[in-house]
């Protein structure tokens, strides 16, 4: 595989990195594996708690001397429409028969999270942090430049990129149309930032001096050398990792990726109040209809939780959210090792078609 | 450029074929231009009448020996619902002061015009015929075999892409959801169908023998080698081509691609009645609500002929149908030679990367 500058910064041998996929999936046993294979591993601490951080932050160290990341959801100011809530819990009643979460989230706690997770990893010195949903606050920049923290934003159009780099930056993420899990638009809505990457990538380099990370749909060493082509200084791989035997995903979730067809997937925004991609199913058609009317991100994800859980717990996949980017049908059941290994041995042939 | 034996059986010298775009865009200087750089000229026939098909046809075979193909929309069953026409009509009111056209297409009518000019290409013996909107009946398919036709069929999803094959189609077109223009799904929904590149060329070319054809997004080196990674054989550009000198797309068109940026390309059905990506302007923004309720392509195709064209004419993009892929900032105004040389040159750089 290739070598440039963003992957010596990074400390990695491989331009791969483990997308930071939250909700247990970034689990410390994926975590090593990755780190040890050469790719650069991601901790998803989107949905953690502070403590739960610090702890896996330590627990990873002790077992391994390699370069790791964490990423974090920048919260955007969000309120609750009691109304809006009500509207939520009567759509979702036909999902439960327990009550519906009453604590709703707040702006100001969800920032209170937001700034002990960032304490935790400038004082546990994590090399590298990236950011979605929003680019951190200039002072939170400052902070990190002080310890020489690798810097990665998310973005999902140009003008997004364009605003990652002049906010200091030293990378930026294009997440394509392709990906799996929640859009990490911040400036547009979500048609406007839905590009596939064949046309993300190379008009986003004509823009910017960062090295740009693709993200979506990439899942092998035909995708990796493709976004190479584009202009990519590495691609990040999200479902990809997931079905591997180390990831944290439930079980069905990995099945149902295991078992679907590019056709299946689809942008939701009833799991959480933000879109996001995952494979069809009976909860995801059942909302469309009334998806505007949700409240907002966390708001919504909060309402859903019970369901999600519930779902899980009695092995249906009904109601679980089962992100996965547009190609589940090359996702394989193997270790984080294989997956890496066969990319590597495989970018030698596809390199040979050119 | 590489070179394989999809290339050679096209007869072309570089593995770029230019998007038979409709409406008087590929016009015989852009053929014969296109043809003469060494790629694929494809006319779109999509709206032509049988008469000017073969006019065409033989005013580039006396200006080149090269070959070159056609395409051809394959009509599907549908029927004038007086209602919903009315409906469409009230919708399309604010956009005009003449009477909306009142002669409606019929399913009978649309089949005879592609029967006649199937039988014109037989006749001309034109060597490459690609289809949209469907695939050919087994007896088009027999003659078309008996002349050596090389048939190209158009897959918005693998399993359109599998049908194509079985049909007895040498080659496929892989629409990505990047891809300007009418969207070429018949056996699935839009937004099943709406699969970026990095995702589809992969999974399909695992599933099909057939070589396949990249297109949507794709405007330069950096594209066509990435989608010759993923697994394409050659690749269609279609706006990349509209914004050439030679083609006939209006001076207009060309400018909205030229000044656009990446986010503003949408999918709409409010001027055809099917989903087609374009530039965002006045008509697709007030007629997004109600899409719904327009009748079926090609019937909403009739009715806002009239208002598309009185707009061209009055020199306002307001209402017109403003196709474009999701790579505008890298349309360029160039010639023909001038885009094809500059992609082969670029090519060696591209690959120097890998």
């Amino acid at each position: 595989m290739w070598v440039n500058e963003a992957i010596k910064k990074l400390g990695i041998r491989y331009p791969i990195i483990q997308a930071p996929m939250a909700g247990g999936i970034t689990t410390t046993e994926l975590i090593t594996s990755v780190a040890s294979s050469g790719a650069l591993a991601m901790i998803g601490a989107g949905y953690m708690k502070p403590d739960s951080v610090r702890k896996q932050i330590r627990e990873i160290k002790k077992q391994t001397t390699r370069p790791f990341g964490i990423n974090v959801f920048v919260p955007r100011p969000f309120s609750a429409d009691l109304k809006q809530i009500q509207t939520a819990k009567e759509i979702l009643k036909p999902f439960t028969e327990e009550d519906i979460a009453t604590e709703i989230p707040t702006f100001e706690k969800e920032q209170e999270t937001y700034e002990a997770i960032i304490e935790i990893i400038l004082k546990e010195e994590v090399p590298i942090c990236s950011f979605t949903f929003g680019l951190p606050a200039k002072a939170v920049i400052e902070r990190f430049k002080e310890k020489n923290t690798i810097l990665i934003g998310t973005a999902t159009t140009v003008k997004e990129a364009i605003e990652a780099e002049k906010a200091g930056l030293d990378m930026v993420v294009l997440q394509g149309s392709e990906a799996g899990g929640h859009r990490g638009n911040f400036l547009h809505d979500a048609e406007e930032s839905s590009i596939g990457l064949m046309s993300f990538i190379p008009q986003t380099v004509n823009q910017v001096t960062i090295p740009v990370i693709a993200a979506g749909g990439i899942m092998d060493a035909r995708g990796a050398l493709a976004a190479r082509c584009l202009g990519a200084a590495a691609v990040q791989m999200g479902t990809a990792f997931l079905t591997c035997k180390e990831s944290g995903a439930h079980d069905l979730h990995k099945k149902a990726i295991l078992t679907a067809t590019e056709d299946k997937t689809v942008m939701t925004k009833a799991f959480s109040g933000k879109w996001a991609r995952g494979i069809q199913n009976e909860f995801i058609a059942k909302t469309k209809s009334r998806q505007s009317e949700l409240p907002a991100f966390p708001i919504q994800n909060a309402l859903t939780k019970g369901i999600r859980s519930a779902s899980s717990a009695r092995n249906s996949t009904d109601f679980m959210s089962l992100w996965s980017g547009q190609s589940p049908m090359l996702a394989k059941d193997q270790s984080v090792e294989e997956l890496i290994q066969s990319l590597i041995k495989e970018a030698e042939e596809v390199r040979g078609l050119l």
